[in-house]
């Protein structure tokens, strides 16, 4: 099948092209760079069935140079300093951008895929979050561009499902870590795992009591490859339900790393959730989805990944180990 | 002072605008007539001060032949079947709409005041509602193409203010009525006066116990004149706490008319709030506001517009008679 993807140079993105790639399918990438990374196109452009186009999917979408069968729209800074950094264009890609890819999948009679997110829930009153919690958000806080955009792109997936008889997924993202994460995205686990190997304390906003749930991001791209065979419309959790501390967090990657750095606390961060779980009873039920990468397995396949990336030797969590089945 | 006015040509975007060229301001008035009334802009252009431009403000906005003080963004389908008709324009005037009447008033230095609405509440778990309360909103909902919109829109108003510094308002209109309404908006004050009015029974959608706060289109134009002067940019409800059931309020309009017509039940719609109330605490101490037209009064006022907009006789609620003081 023919995909436009945008967002291709994203972190999800880009493992969610790799994924369509190996399947032998055809990739239509775009991407802006505002938050992509071009090493991410690089490695794509080695697969001959990828194409990339650089632009602003809230200007345009460029043509994607033959028959749809899936937009898929995962544009968007994803990280509170990146889409802080860019309110506007934050807003801009959940709305117009959102727009402009479900008037491509309309035009090609493709289907739509939007990838949301598990700040839609907020600062979530309910634990763990279905999908039916209408969430805890601040509408104008400084998180809204972020929240509010991914909200707005609900509701107009939803509009064009409802209105133009479209065939839309949503899926709500939780926190999601692997390779290909950008050094400087700000979230937890990019910054502990290269606060430790660069030998730095590890810096936990607030006591560190707020929990997140990991999902390695192969299990999360599994999720998006099993809905996309199943026509459910409503918004579906994809995220791991394990939940950790941030503070657990930061002394399992310090552990893996360097055992003696020190953890330090900085003031809490404005409007940061204290608690976010999934309920991926849906996934389960509809999809037969569950993570199946144990956290310590995907730390040590990301630390792998980033020792090379940032030019350290490898250590006992090599890349040649990961491939062994671990117990 | 000169104003830029979105959504002129509707129900409370006509009001102000004949409140500010009352005063003695130039207002250039837009509006694409998608729920807005032609009839209003005839009555406004009687005013010299009055300019009028059709144009879609989702698409682009008009070139305001000037400087501009304010540009107020008023556009916006804003009853249930007239949102739910057009989910789609009514998604992009909460977005592109916004946006660019956020743009229009930062190239030419003025301040912006969006209308945003009590709907940012949802379906709300506190009562009455405070401006600091996050809402209680389905995302993607029948409702959500209205509701999210204008969470939206707050967003970005708030991204323009801390990102470009734009002097900026944001009110939160609760249910308003009036003169001017159209008869087929489908909220239940021009549904009970209509019916009322043809004798037809009044329709009630569930048991009517929700209940509803009632704000004469005056008072909240007060509202806004008096927030335009003070330089608060967070968001100030504007609404009559005064609280009646949907049902007491037939029975109100149905005494007024016609105290024979039957009161009828029809099903809950769907996503329909249960509850609603402003807290205007901030709006009383910030602009010393509150609303001053009793229930009866405005109801009479409006009754007898539309009794002669419809054709009917004038009744002991004639105009001539509310011009004067009521006890």
């Amino acid at each position: 099948m023919r995909v436009l993807l945008t967002g291709s140079a994203g972190f999800v993105g880009s493992h969610l092209a790799t994924r369509l790639l190996g399947e032998g399918h055809h990739v239509v990438g775009v991407d802006n760079y505002l938050s992509g990374q071009p090493r991410n196109t690089a490695q794509l452009l080695e697969w001959p069935g990828f194409r990339f186009v650089e632009a602003d999917v809230s200007r345009a979408l460029p043509d994607p140079g033959g028959p749809l069968d899936w937009v898929l729209h995962f544009a968007s800074p994803a990280s509170p300093p990146h889409y802080q950094e860019h309110p506007i264009e934050t807003l801009m890609v959940g709305a117009q951008g959102t727009q402009n890819a479900l008037d491509l999948a309309l035009a090609h009679g493709a289907q739509f895929l939007l990838a949301s997110t598990s700040e839609v829930y907020g600062d979530p009153l309910v634990h763990p979050q279905p999908e039916t919690y209408w969430g805890h958000v601040n509408p104008n806080g400084v998180r809204s561009c972020y929240d509010e955009a991914k909200r707005y792109a609900e509701a107009i997936t939803m509009a064009y499902h409802r209105h133009h008889g479209l065939r839309t997924r949503i899926i709500r993202i939780f926190n999601t870590y692997g390779p290909r994460m950008r050094a400087d995205d700000g979230r937890v686990v990019t910054n502990f795992v290269h606060q430790a190997l660069r030998g730095e304390p590890l810096t936990v906003y607030g006591a560190g009591d707020q929990t997140r749930s990991f999902q390695y991001v192969d299990d999360l791209v599994e999720g998006v490859r099993r809905l996309m065979g199943v026509p459910y419309s409503g918004p579906v959790n994809l995220g791991n339900p394990d939940e950790y501390t941030v503070l657990d967090f930061a002394r399992l990657i310090r552990d893996a790393v360097a055992p003696g750095l020190e953890i330090v606390h900085l003031p809490p961060a404005q409007d940061d959730p204290q608690q976010r779980r999934p309920d991926i009873a849906l996934a389960r039920s509809l999809l037969g989805w569950a993570p199946r990468v144990p956290l310590r397995e995907g730390l040590e396949r990301m630390i792998a990944e980033v020792r090379a990336e940032v030019g350290l030797p490898a250590t006992a969590f090599s890349p040649a180990a990961l491939g062994q089945a671990r117990p």
